[in-house]
């Protein structure tokens, strides 16, 4: 038997601290990380404002928006307002970012196949400039 | 951009009727299936009383469970209940079912990894008395 009481709602817990390659505060919850299935699962929560640094995967992932309001940007390319309910199929080799809206907190599942071959490529800050202009 | 508007939601759209391998009305409704992740994300809806055949998968799968209450059961153990946030890491060849509540509609987010080579053996309907004596 397999089940783990972990809840996937953030209010219930939002999991560690994030400290590294985000701006503004973040927490996560490990949700599934079974070696055989190369797949961590997992919750990241975004505090209002706060967004991860420009990176790219070298297989991609899956982002499940579950609570508030979040952006997804693609370096050049417009930002994407993200509500509960949206599905983000991050691109390999995809310079990104994503994260909350300046007056919201913002709740995806994050699915990161493939976990031995998919390398992060952290590049750096999304700034306030960037920040602002994409979520106006 | 890869931003797609299915909602996790069941209650906006349950999705395609499952016909085979269930007892009882499930429905399906794919979240991301990009090939390249090798990793299919979904939503299974079940209505009360609906289960699945027992089965088994070579690699197994992750239940994320998000609305209702449900069950699993591995064959040979008792029946574990499911509430919203519970995770399920089912193991590889491990004969077991999954399913709602008799009295409540029940839907989990399924995660399948390493597709390719994830192979699912359906093996045979859970009677009514396994049934019943499961959820009890």
């Amino acid at each position: 038997m397999k089940v783990s009481k972990k809840k996937t709602e953030p209010i219930l817990g939002l999991g560690t601290p994030i400290t590294a390659n985000f701006t503004g505060k973040a927490w996560l919850q490990n949700l599934s990380g079974q070696p055989e299935y190369e797949c961590n699962v997992y919750n990241v929560t975004f505090a209002p404002g706060t967004r991860n640094y420009w990176h790219s995967h070298t297989i991609g992932q899956i982002l499940l928006c579950t609570e508030g309001t979040g952006y997804y940007q693609e370096k050049g390319k417009p930002a994407q307002r993200l509500q509960p309910g949206d599905v983000v199929n991050i691109p390999a080799n995809t310079v990104h970012w994503h994260g909350a809206a300046p007056d919201s907190r913002f709740t995806h599942i994050g699915i990161t196949p493939r976990v031995s071959e998919n390398k992060t490529e952290w590049i750096g800050e999304v700034t306030d400039e960037e920040y602002s202009e994409a979520v106006r």
